[in-house]
């Protein structure tokens, strides 16, 4: 059997005891490491989980899905992953090719910033759909995401942005070499995500209507279900000058606030603070 | 210390290990017992917790916080929830009235059918604004959902659909008595769900545009995260003869579909079965 084991947003008891005992009965378990930040505590899960872990980069799940189904129609294998098995496109692949070599799945669930982002106090049915982030670099500015925002807004929605996330990203000099040189990681904060839309803004980067401005209210949220969770609401020129300390980082543009979204939100306002 | 703690979605080891020790280690544990199914469950989840549990319906948690809360500044209250804590407005309620009481609280996050519908192969990302679809009766048909389908149907995003329970629903007749007598407990099925979405579309009871057709393709999802979870893909007029069995049941009507996504669906659809 191939499962897929969310291991929740932060503490290493996230996990839920289903997945637990999964892991602890698994041939092998693979810990996925590029679409969030646990994996920097690979120690701390091993001693909790009493197992080793093998580290699966974006490489090992994306080309090398064989190797990690390997023996798994006659033996369990496990991919752990952080928040839910769902959060990203890379796990619904190699559930289609486990589906391939006709080995059994099961996914075993948790939470994931889509639903954990509601202790900000928005409520889940008010988001549209979700954009990411990217990093800018000198010659590649992306900027279509305001797009979905605006569509999100105009219709009242709340628009959660997920922050760019570099992990094992090899440097530009040993792209083209066998031996690959890797940056530093790097995930995106919550400030440098509001310049970004700033700038887009001033450069009047979007097609049709505009709904977000320097006045616009939105939310950052850091290390949700973390015990240093931090969430910070203000207008987006506000929240360029707002640290919300180390990552992971994620934000919302709110749309229209409902009575009881506003009262829950106040707390979190930087007049409050 | 107020805590509210996700138990997740089926099994009664959804719980996280995080989840348990709170559980095991509080003076008094609350099971929310009207969002959702698990409930009946009751003595299964008292014998795996190893500690009794006080049922809380809609009455206690919206006009009882205060007795949920009694004591919590100095000893460890928790009230478990289906899913995720903040998938219903009364968690959030009842949040606030523990802060006005200077009562700390902590939030443990599980998954919720908002997350884990990703395992029918759409991608989160791609979901707008979530509906809930409720009973009909003879002088109350409600269909103004139908526009929020819609729009997110414009923009091509998908649409998730949430079917009504009524758990501890008082009897027309006793309404107005001291004794409430209950209705037994109904959860819609999406056959009906279907059903209703007919109705509306041939009743032209929409404003605007309407995207939403006999032929439209939508997911059917039964107990997604139990054992004998089901997954049906068809047209709102094939789904209207799908029985997907027990509940709980919800629905996805699908915007566009992205290529992975159409991959991933197959599986499901009723030609493939």
């Amino acid at each position: 059997m191939f499962y897929i084991v969310g291991v929740g947003l932060g503490d290493v008891k996230d996990i839920t005891v289903r997945g637990l005992e999964i892991v602890r009965g698994a041939k092998r378990v693979y810990l996925e490491s590029y679409t969030s930040i646990l994996p920097e505590n690979k120690i701390q899960l091993e001693q909790f989980y009493e197992r080793s872990l093998i580290e699966a980069d974006r490489n090992l799940v994306e080309q090398g899905a064989d190797e990690i189904l390997n023996n798994a129609d006659t033996e369990d294998v496990v991919l752990l992953v952080v928040g839910d098995p769902f959060g990203a496109t890379t796990h619904t692949d190699i559930l289609l090719r486990a589906q391939d070599l006709k080995i059994e799945t099961k996914v075993i669930h948790n939470a994931s910033i889509i639903n954990a982002i509601g202790c900000c106090g928005l409520q889940l049915y008010h988001f549209g759909e979700t954009v990411s982030i990217p990093f800018w670099t000198d010659n590649w500015k992306p900027s279509s995401f305001i797009n979905k925002i605006n569509q999100n807004k105009a219709i009242g929605l709340h628009t959660l942005c997920l922050l760019d996330i570099q992990v094992k990203e090899p440097t530009w000099e040993s792209l083209t070499k066998k031996t690959k040189v890797y940056q530093p990681p790097r995930f995106m904060e919550v400030n440098q995500a509001c310049s970004q839309l700033l700038q887009i803004i001033d450069n009047n980067e979007f097609d049709g209507k505009n709904y977000v401005s320097r006045e616009t209210f939105c939310v950052g949220a850091a290390r949700i279900g973390w015990p240093d969770q931090k969430i910070v609401a203000g207008t987006l020129a506000e929240m360029v000058n707002v640290d919300l300390g180390p990552p992971l980082h994620s934000m919302v543009i709110v749309g229209t606030l409902h009575p009881l979204e506003e009262q829950f939100i106040k707390q979190f306002t930087i007049e409050s603070k």
